[in-house]
């Protein structure tokens, strides 16, 4: 009968040791999950109002006194998710022409993060278009040659996080339109969105331009 | 001892019960969360190669002996999942002039499914938009009045599916442009979609147009 008892307590020991072991394990493989997907799906919509972003755009937190308004906004949540890069943040933008937009851009690329940006060429030679800009501080710009658009209008921030949708990156776009922007961290999601980013990195090498491209 | 006995085993009969409990929950969770996001997010990347998707439109499978391809693109799959709304689909695009997806939303509102379009005021008036079509047909369409765009580019399928991303409902988005566009299920974005859907449907009733924007 004491064996019997023994071997039971013994028993009762091993139970609650796997179940506990199991739900450590669980718990940890919760937590790696939530590491991968580090934040949930958000959506913006636009247009934003007025408001001023400068300040989340200086190293150490700063105060503006001009007349804007501070608020938050799609706008200040879509710059302070951008200015929120530490290794890389790729670009991938019909038109940019935002000074908001372009000196976020500007600020990440400022400090020693490597900004690539991907843009439609016909787009890109109209007034206001940053790029001159965006070349001029040292930033890798590359574009399509020909008539159809290069139409995409997605950010990626360190590869793991994805800003996509309709938005085109210009003030009419940010103050003026009906628009939208999702911010995603799903991993097969943004492994597509980094594919078809490497790829038309590649295709717009401007080693490849043929400077007569079939019209 | 024999009392001991019998209390340790039942102790380990109600651990193993409640160990058993705690994973059949689990499982009944994971399972309910698995039919509320009932698909994986996908992307579709643009353009897609020129297809034929009319049999896809018949409510029967049929054939089609045109010179085209039958095989699967991206527009294919675009249409595949237009085309499977069984309540409701609320199409809310910056321009809609694709005679493929214009043949789709006809096919859906004449299974008897409420359709709304809502579009640009602008790109509505020029040529190649379907919206006159929709209309004849019977489908109920909404718009802006303003010089800002209504540049949204979704749609929603039965209230649970948004697609969403870059892409115009146009020849030249489809089968010339650099796009994407996401399908996902994930609720709290659906939802965000829904609302927004219902907002512009509310602001652009006609009942409220002034015929005098201000411009």
């Amino acid at each position: 009968m004491l064996l019997t008892a023994v071997s039971a307590w013994r028993g009762l020991v091993v139970v609650v040791g796997l179940s506990l072991a199991a739900e450590g394990l669980y718990y940890v493989i919760s937590h790696l999950k939530r590491l991968r997907e580090r934040r949930p799906a958000q959506v913006l919509f636009f247009p934003a109002p007025v408001t001023c972003v400068r300040p989340l755009l200086l190293s150490s937190p700063g105060h503006c006194r001009c007349g804007l308004s501070h608020r938050e906004s799609a706008l200040s949540c879509l710059t302070r998710l951008l200015i929120s890069a530490r290794r890389s943040l790729d670009v991938c933008v019909f038109t940019i022409s935002s000074l908001e937009l372009s000196s976020t851009v500007l600020a990440v690329h400022g400090r020693g993060v490597r900004v690539r940006v991907i843009t439609d060429s016909d787009y890109m030679a109209l007034a206001g278009s940053q790029v001159g800009t965006f070349r001029r501080a040292g930033i890798e710009v590359r574009h399509d040659q020909d008539t159809n658009y290069m139409h995409h209008k997605f950010a990626l921030i360190d590869g793991l996080t994805l800003v996509t949708g309709s938005l085109n990156w210009s003030a009419q776009g940010i103050f003026g339109n009906k628009e939208n922007v999702i911010i995603i961290e799903n991993t097969d999601i943004v492994k597509a969105f980094v594919e078809e980013f490497g790829q038309l990195w590649n295709e717009y090498d401007p080693a490849k331009y043929s400077f007569s491209p079939q019209r």
